[in-house]
């Protein structure tokens, strides 16, 4: 059976926050699948002149970024929760959804947005998220599937530096992931890319190593440590 | 070449602490060597009516249950700091040795004492261990060797909980462990042993698998962060 | 006037965390009364057999080892506010609810979840107990009762150990602890219980006693002190 | 036997921080020692016009009000390390020494400073207590006397804002604590005094009573926590 | 164009916190405008005996305190969300509006509430304020105004003394800030009066200056930071 | 009289970290002035083929490329302590005679490493300034000069992000900054090129204005907080 990665989102684009590391698994033979949690109807900092400022149109056009930009990263399944953007709250149903997900997809590794994000729907998300894995471990509503424990649960590093608990080197997939970005047209702006790279660099450089450049830095939550070794 | 497990320790018996992580990497081909700092001539909580309480006595007591341990625990080479027992203090000096012996050994996993430790020897172990981690992987003094980046440096759990950031499943190595800790007759009295199996049972629990009993927990620390997925 | 010990809980059997403590204060003349938020219909990690998985019957098994367990605890007074398991939300509402039972029972001391544990409606519940305390103390809405200011507020480790600020000695009370949580059958698997005792354990090494074995931990929390040497 | 308080400060003043819970438990016969760490010859903020800035002379000046304030305090014994003011480190044998001292007097609650202040020499006093405080209670060195359990170790606000874990109400002992602070002519100005009630009640109010209005607060150490309930 | 400060509070004398800071920036040319979020319905701790305990004759009085306390302070504008008192929680909307409001005034200083306070709508004021200033900088809904970075974005000390970022000397307008207070009439019993001035003495201590004695503190939220030398 | 800033750094190279505020100061009239703790004898990451591994030639090399830079940042006064590099240490003697120069140099602003750094002799020069700061500004050991309070103390970013307290826009000195940068050509590699401005873009998009890119981040410590609207 194939080796799953799940990435758990709160808009279109978020996934590019760890997409170096999804392609150096991709290469080992792990197949990605998405769980998107909003409509990204109201865009990030900076729009691009193509998209108007209209909610629902930014939905529209944000959504067909998204088709492309899953194509790039070769996503199997894509899950979306249509929660409005800039609303998403914690709520036990959504939590039981994202958990019957989990129980279904039986990802080895999850990837989330990171509680200490400056978004409110980053925050959202990574709240839910948390909380689904560990629900879905456990022995407990039966109904949704049986009890799956992710083994690596782990918590994207977005606009605002983290104290990042692990780092993986992504060097050699560094230009695959900009290039990605770049598919947002309405959300790459220089700027963006400027913090996408310089975060980076930034994490490259901590990797310490003699010759790795590029890395991406995750946080873990208590509620389900990764487990090492296995 | 095999890959080498580093373990840094203050005292003859700490390695107890992460002795199942260190097992199970055996299996897999690592071999395992240890640097411990002091004498161990204070003794621990509880001394067994063997020992005395002159502390050359018990020094040289603890150095001969050490030796039955590392056989017990397969070690390939054993480093002395022979630094005096309750009295460790960081310095530039005794980190310069660190970083050597790690040049020399070149381990790919280090395991080390934690810095929220309530032993005084073991945080000064740990803030030792950090900063020779981290400047064996710099371009700096080479005369002390070629850089080396520890891939994954992991901080221990002693007597007092943490916050970990990783767990092992050791389920199939506690048994070894206790008894590995057993061969420390001057250390282990029943409130000790309890302690051992709790926190390992505690831990177990937090994997949050179906199966798995015990465990082992680590913190990171941000000078040299684990490297995931190399 | 009997000094009172009210226990402020999210779930049926969520008072084994600091049954030792409230026996032992039994002992010297407090009484004990209880307040459960939820109805307790999703179970906790592991049910027992005889449970069904229906949240119904759930709900209602475990009201039955409730009342059993009560007995065991010498209740006096139980008040339930039947929330949603795993829903438990703060609201003004409630934490109004939770004030007025506070300013009708005078509580000398309050034992209540604690704000880290991974358990959301225990965080919650925590939430709750934490502003009703404070604001049952104030000169405010003197229809829900005369203010009262609790003077031991404090919040029991659950299954995530804590940084705890004080300890009690439960030794001579550990076993009746346990005999008490076996009553939850539906809860009380062998790996429950393991963290029980192996919880119990570790905080009794803390006590750092000679003779103590057996220990409780609280943390605090800065919204209402406990006022220690009344 | 008679039940004892010991005190562990860096200068002569420093005990006027914890004074009033001191004053509060001798009415209920418990009786004062203290144990001094340096010589106190550089002064606090605001040196009083007697003294000159010579050290030596502040050091004796300074000795004279502590002699005068110990009597005010009544203070059974008082020990001193004479260590050079403003340089105090923690070290082995100072611990050693303060475990001694522990053991001998076998006091049930000790008063220190607080880790978290700004002034060197008192966290440095704290962190040579913490260690000592935990040290005595071990099955260790027992040529130090026997092992000795501080059931209950605070540690005092000074300056700057704790966050506190418990707090003792002296609103009754509030006029000879301030009495006891103007002995130091050489430290009291109207600046000093004014922190000393501003503080003293800021917790006060956070005591959240209908009639106190003073209170000391204190945090704790996890090395060796407060025990209830004894 | 005048210089433009915004003050967002829960109450209606919530203001009195930072508005010694508001009247030394009056003095440079400042105006102040106000955004209160609660109808104030509730009552702070200490009732005034002329207000009675019903809720909206409560609001009504306050209401008119607000009034006069307004004049004193000179404030050019006041905004109402209207909010139910006690019971303020973060929502889309409501940031919202706090954000058209932060773009219709362009203030270059904003004043709020503490993340870390023990008063649940002072929290949940500082919480929308946070969201609402980072959003109102960037480039999204143009249609509630064009973008606007408040340059300094600071978070006033409560009832809890908090770990300041900055502090404020405000020596010269202490008088009138506690004469601002003293129009709360159903505020300011004589206990809160201490609370005032000893918050404000201990961080004129904390100023270090040798003539400065009452001051201001203030935190800083990382999601838009204090720009230093503009 | 000028506005005095003064620099306190552990090695050579390190003011680069805060040059852009200081040039932007000295626009507005401000004078530079430095203080440098150790001799810079074992060179930073990566070392430049032109010099040698013997720490003295390190050393001398260093401090010529320090000479060069310091020309560049039109410093007016370069005291030196001469410390051995990577062996800082706090001393009550080295926090003397900081203190003395700050009284010396009466700054208005101070700029210092971070004690959150990764760098031990960073971490080192930031507690030895800190101390300083404080101290310089009571009435004590008037022999070493007459009180002076330093109304903004700011901890600069190294190169492991901090949480920041305030952000300072340098887009119009980036370019000179990173020109000083490379007058230390025995540090400046391509990696080290890439941190500083990936830094420098990351907090730039941190500022949150439409215009600015680059921005210098700074941290403030309890000690003597920076104070505001002077």
């Amino acid at each position: 059976m194939k080796r799953t990665i799940l990435g758990i989102t709160a808009h279109a684009d978020d996934h590019v926050m760890f997409a170096g590391t999804v392609m150096k698994l991709q290469k080992r033979g792990y197949q990605y699948c998405e769980l998107v949690m909003t409509t990204s109807g109201e865009g990030r900092d900076f729009r691009d002149s193509k998209a108007t400022n209209k909610t629902e149109k930014i939905a529209k056009y944000r959504k067909s970024e998204l088709s492309a930009a899953l194509k790039v990263l070769k996503c199997t399944n894509l899950y979306e929760l249509h929660q409005e953007d800039q609303d998403l709250q914690y709520s036990k149903e959504l939590m039981h959804q994202v958990m019957r997900i989990i129980r279904l997809e039986k990802p080895e590794i999850v990837f989330t947005m990171n509680t200490f994000d400056v978004h409110p729907d980053h925050c959202a998300t990574a709240h839910i998220a948390r909380e689904a894995i560990r629900w879905a471990a456990k022995n407990f509503r039966s109904e949704y599937g049986a009890p799956h424990r992710v083994t690596m649960p782990l918590y994207a590093e977005g606009t605002v530096p983290v104290d990042p608990h692990v780092l993986v080197d992504i060097t050699d997939y560094y230009d695959v992931k900009e290039k990605l970005f770049k598919v947002y047209t309405s959300q790459a702006t220089p700027r963006d890319l400027d913090l996408l790279k310089s975060t980076s660099l930034i994490r490259g450089y901590h990797l310490r190593k003699q010759e790795g450049v590029h890395a991406e830095a995750f946080t873990v939550e208590k509620n389900s440590l990764p487990i090492l070794f296995e």
